[in-house]
């Protein structure tokens, strides 16, 4: 028996818990084989203010910096939108980022041919859909410094109360996510797309310039270069054009949401968070639906594709990894469908859904 | 008869001059009837360069200034993309929008459900989809001081050059935006959605504050917020769910040419870029597409609607407007489409489509 994994298990708010159990199960159907794994569980967002006073506790860090991995819900709820933007759920996302040292987000979105009915886009434009989105994770506006409020110090409006951010990158900090970027290419299909805005924002060009150089140490990658709304254009337009997208934290964020709605919804796929270290985060990316909380409707796949990640970029178990895709595909294929994704023939609930990829693995 | 309308005519490069062609062609045909005017051709963009050594001469910014609207075409050659940025096409836009005190732009983008089959979404998500798109547009990370490339102050990338930028708003500039966003909403179906990120950028929550407060004045009016990346995923998704959307410079970007998209060609929604003073600059907002120019297939459409939309907004001719517009409609329900608009029935030129346009008019 291999050493047990150590897994921190952050389900958050709404819907998390449910989709996270999910995922657990399915995990646990790989238990022995040569894997083993121990789940410590953590508070973290809406629940962990109630218990704590913070949505992000200190404990909840050191339990994700102690483990091999971290397996990530969902956090928000509107109830604590009056709270200061310190203390609001969704602060916990940006602080367990920084605190893991997270900087590469990976966002895979595919739309096999046989589940493009379920596109908002006309299957003859999204079927066979594979595209990666790299999304750089640490720094941009997220980031900079300074940002508040401040009394305008010039222009027509100077005298007045305005909010400010200051949106940068170092070229180290382009370096490190462009080869993310290069490296996954090479994996796939070779092809890269860099996003910026280098006809406007001086940010922009030190990025632009320096995938261009980080370009040269792979020259069997193809790299093109969009400015982000031509690139928001053609992700709607024309989306099977794209292998990898590579952008920065403002528009990956926007870009990386935009590609997975291409699938029909927001619970299919999932996302890697990763940094220098071998421990990742793994989230299904979606919110908590607060709506439908309780009620075993809620899509638990894209957490137990986020599982699948998990297995292949943390623990070293991409055969494993592979077992789980296999199994999702193939429930999917059965028309086994939650309530989110419209048109299937068999509708079932979270718990389910969860069963059915159990029943797959086998 | 009145007084001739001044229109400064500026063309710009690639596709533009044709379409343009076009545009006035339509102009003239509505001659008389109490409606005259003058126009006067001015170089912009590569051309300009050319000519003059700067994109945007002074003597095109007096004229502009002098008139009671601008007609503009497309501006962009990417064989000027080594140029230093000052000196590059787009640099014009920017510089035309300052000068002009532009600080608004409404890009309207309307799929009647007979043409809802050109979309790349299913005809049933968009048949019927009418959104304002209001974008800020002088202020934010556009034109935030200071930019530039430094040594990075602070943080682990001390030491390294950085390329930064700063975003920011001001209360006043917000509010005179949100007028403009309330105001066109009452005259539509009184549904406005806020855009921000006001859950990480500072600048945001100044942003989503003031719309606040500017909503007081608009109770008729409804008022809902989104963060920018639900907003693109909804757009996709569900885009018949927005009538008016108000967002700042850098997301109103991504936000108004990913719904400009929907219609299933850039070459079909028209923007009114309009400032304090009655005068407005019109233009398709679509790019110079050098590969089709002076071949007589790119579509006018766009840049005949925004002859419409000055006729509106800068010269007091809403009557003539409507007919234009009516005439667009007339053309598409015909059948007729330049190439860019796929699955059409009658293929026809740049010309040929300015033609039908005209003799719909009648
Ligand atoms: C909650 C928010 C801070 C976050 C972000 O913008 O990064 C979210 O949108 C995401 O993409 O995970
Ligand atoms: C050319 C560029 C500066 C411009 C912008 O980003 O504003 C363009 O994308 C637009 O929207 O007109």
């Amino acid at each position: 028996m291999a050493t047990a994994h150590r897994i921190a298990v952050l389900s958050g708010d709404g819907i998390g818990p449910e989709i996270v159990a999910q995922a657990v199960k399915v995990l646990q159907a790989l238990r022995g084989q040569g894997f083993d794994f121990e789940l410590r569980e953590a508070p973290v967002g809406a629940g962990a203010y109630l218990l704590t006073g913070t949505p992000l506790p200190q404990s909840t860090v050191e339990m994700a910096l102690a483990s091999d991995a971290v397996l990530f819900g969902a956090v928000g709820d509107p109830r604590f939108d009056h709270l200061d933007a310190s203390l609001r759920p969704e602060r916990a996302i940006l602080g367990l980022r920084r605190a893991l040292g997270l900087f590469a987000d990976l966002k895979q979105v595919s739309v096999p041919a046989e589940l493009a009915e379920l596109s908002p886009l006309r299957a003859e434009r999204v079927a066979g859909v594979d595209v990666l989105v790299v999304r750089e994770l640490n720094g941009d506006v997220y980031t900079g410094q300074p940002r508040g409020m401040r009394v305008a110090p010039d222009g027509p409006f100077a005298g007045e109360r305005e909010g400010f951010d200051t949106m940068r990158y170092a070229e180290g900090e382009v370096r490190r996510i462009a080869h993310v970027a290069f490296k996954a290419a090479r994996r796939r299909s070779a092809k890269l797309c860099n996003v910026d805005k280098a006809n406007v924002l001086a940010t922009s060009r030190v990025w632009r310039e320096v995938v261009i150089d980080v370009a040269r140490d792979y020259p069997d990658v193809e790299l093109t270069h969009l400015y982000a709304d031509s690139a928001a254009m053609q992700l709607i337009s024309h989306p099977a054009r794209f292998d990898v997208i590579l952008a920065g934290n403002l528009f990956g964020d926007i870009l990386s949401d935009a590609a997975s709605v291409l699938t029909g919804s927001i619970g299919l796929p999932a996302s890697a968070l990763l940094g220098d270290a071998q421990r990742g985060m793994y989230e299904a990316g979606h919110g908590t639906a607060l709506d439908i909380t309780e009620r075993d409707i809620a899509n638990p796949l894209a957490c137990i594709r986020a599982a699948a990640l998990m297995l292949r970029h943390s623990l070293g178990r991409d055969d494993l990894a592979q077992r789980i895709e296999a199994a999702v595909t193939a429930v999917l294929r059965q028309g086994l469908r939650t309530a989110d994704l419209a048109g299937g023939s068999r509708v079932v609930g979270t718990t389910a859904m969860g069963d059915a990829v159990v029943a797959a693995l086998r």
